[in-house]
């Protein structure tokens, strides 16, 4: 009989896993579930697409079902997986006609990450929204356009402060608020994130700190936000308070949940139950400095994991090195990004931080730029970074993935042989002085 | 009695040893010697000043003398050292009123590099210019603003290009002619090169490969360049061959020039006579992939064996690491980088490339960017990587730095915690693809 792999869900790391596994086996049977309309599209480029500066909405598909035809996999769209009976190793899945009930061999459960949804009064009202799949930034884009009213996103998480540009961009009056003392605190340093709240500021978002949506009002749409000091008049209210694993149907079906609350594999993807393996958002994975459980919700660590388990169930042998949950984004003019972690209970850390130019002082676009490097205090070994700064800042931060990747110390790294030439930074990259400070600092 | 030291030559290597050897020790006398009137100043940025994007020349000054004053460091323009007597422990200065001799303790030789002469008849006639110092600068800026003529370019290399470029700024009309394949070869495969030819003739800069100026025709001054196959109409020819170390002053000497030519040095700077160090362009340094001596001449490397020299002198305990001869430069739109090696007769190697876009494809400033990545067969071990590309392309040459400078496998740099997001690159970063299929060809 043929050998048959049933995928739950769609996008990065269930199709990387589905298109490495074909390759691997051509005999495989294979069936992808997704339970909306879209499958294997670019999640991080919803915000471009609401501001308006990629269209149509089709250009975030990264590979068309078509493609997975090609390759012989039958991709079906509209199926939601509705329960995982891990003892008959069958999945139960529900279209518009009605369910049914397929067997697997190996089974991929790439279930996603769904927006965190707060616990305040008239969180359902019409004109709250949140942005995750391909239709919400298809409604988010028409609501943007058809109307230049007040919006306001709750949270400073990164998906909520593009959402912010994305609205500015569409002629908006836009507010951010956050319980935080700065924006995407999981990211940067309090006073990191102030260098992006000026950047955000200076183009015209209002962004509230410190302060916390206590409700939304309205009749059935909105029509304002209550903060703790104010209420702020509303046409749209946008959620940015982050995302939380997917892990219900494998907690149901009996599949081990990790401490972190996303589902617990192995570093070859194989979660508890032989032949179950799973990736993506809704999958464990190990950090690297800490080498401790860790769940991030980003396409780049959707895919390489996809790509393991793929290799894996395919026949191959692939491990998962971990992650550094390296980040980056651009809001507005300001670039940021980060690297490791910023302090961990277990590691005695110090930083250090350069500020000055991104090329050459004198060169004619020469933009502001922060580094800060973060290093084991006794081991001087560096464990994180963040920048914050104008054009080709950003970047930047894979130098610093990659030192902590290898395990560099910060002395080690102040010495590591960068390009230099005027248009692209100074002779001493901002990167040697932060890290030579850094070691600097531990002695 | 007050201990000595004496700097030779007043540039990058230099000036840093001098200022690190101030740092460490409060007491010594430092006197430094620089035969032209300027110091500490960026030879890179010079090309930039002709082309009219810097101005004035002296923002090219990193350091004022003024500031070295202030260090109490006793920098002498215009003060030559024509002589060193190892055995006496002297110095032989002539400045504008005669000579002079003076006693160290510690001598720094950092006489750097001067850029290579060919044996061509008319090499000496007026408008054949060579671009090395600020003065050199000033001269090609004046010639290039009082003229809108005809410049041809003899050699492809760094400055050769940047030169080309400055040129066409300011409305000349631009001939490269060079005996290699194709330009950069010092840095790039021929395939490579003719990525930058493309975009330097877009530009409207003519490009002669695998061609010879064999004479410059003139009689007092320069009126055409004699090629192999054509003769060009020529207001100024700039010598774009590259530089050679500037050794004749530590060779007379009897301090050991090493199997590159350049000054033979230990880790710490030191030459084979205690007491006696050198770095920058006149230094030799080891390469850390074939782990052979190398003579680069460039600000970065003079920079950080200046800082190494200086702290020894200091009394403290620095060591050098040794070089990839990460280089990079923008030519016209063109950014173009390289580190390590392209291949080397005791390795066999094998090299992998990776094409496509700078951000995701769908991002409104998608330039191109093409990635080459060199193995080691036998150990997958990362020897060197060649990148040509538009915008944002260059600089992520750091991350093979920083990767090689490890000792990192292609295999583990393609799973790299490497940053993600649709304006800055692909959800796999070409350098994991680079990586990856680098990997690939050496099963």
């Amino acid at each position: 009989m043929t050998e048959r792999l049933v995928v739950i869900g769609g996008d990065a790391a269930g199709m990387s896993a589905a298109s490495q596994a074909r390759r691997r086996k051509p005999d495989l049977e294979i069936v992808a579930f997704e339970r909306s309309g879209w499958a294997s599209y670019s999640a991080c480029g919803e915000p471009y697409h609401i501001a308006g500066y990629v269209d149509p909405l089709e250009r975030l598909v990264a590979r068309k079902p078509k493609r997975f035809r090609e390759m012989d996999i039958d991709l079906r769209l509209h199926h939601e997986v509705v329960g995982i009976d891990i003892h008959r190793r069958t999945v139960t899945v529900r279209n518009a006609e009605g369910s049914f009930d397929m067997g697997f061999d190996h089974l991929m459960v790439a279930t996603g990450a769904r927006p965190v949804r707060p616990e305040i009064v008239g969180v359902d009202l019409d004109g709250v929204h949140q942005l995750r799949t391909l239709d919400d930034a298809r409604t988010l884009r028409g609501l943007a356009e058809s109307n230049r009213g007040s919006a306001v996103v709750i949270g400073g998480g990164y998906i909520g402060l593009e959402a912010a540009e994305a609205f500015l961009a569409q002629g908006w009056t836009v507010t951010v608020v956050t319980s935080g003392k700065s924006v995407l605190e999981q990211s940067l340093d309090p006073d990191m994130g102030s260098l992006v709240v000026e950047g955000m500021e200076q183009q015209g978002i209002r962004v509230l700190t410190d302060d916390r949506v206590r409700c939304i009002n309205g009749t059935t749409r909105i029509d304002s936000v209550g903060c703790e000091n104010e209420t702020i008049t509303a046409d749209v209210a946008i959620l940015g308070l982050g995302s939380e694993p997917e892990v219900e149907l494998a907690e149901q079906a009996g599949i081990a949940i990790g401490e972190t609350g996303a589902i617990a594999v192995d570093d070859r993807q194989s979660t508890m139950v032989e032949g179950i393996w799973s990736a993506g958002d809704c999958a464990e994975t190990i950090h690297r400095v800490t080498r401790t459980p860790a769940n991030f919700h980003l396409g780049t660590v959707a895919n390489k994991t996809g790509r393991v388990a793929g290799i894996n169930i395919g026949g191959g042998s692939a491990r998962f090195p971990g992650v550094l949950g390296t980040a980056i984004t651009k809001v507005c003019d300001t670039e940021v990004a980060s690297t490791g972690v910023r302090g961990h209970p277990a590691i005695e850390s110090v930083s250090a931080d350069a500020e000055g130019k991104t090329t050459a002082g004198y060169w004619p676009g020469a933009a502001p730029i922060k580094i800060r490097a973060t290093v084991e205090r006794n081991t001087g070994r560096l464990i994180g970074a963040q920048i914050v700064g104008g054009p080709a800042s950003a970047k930047r931060i894979d130098v610093f993935a990659t030192a902590i990747w290898n395990g560099m110390t910060a002395e080690d790294l102040s010495w590591t042989d960068l390009a230099y030439a005027p248009p692209f930074s100074g002779v001493w990259d901002l990167i040697h002085i932060a890290a030579r400070r850094a070691a600097e600092a531990c002695r």
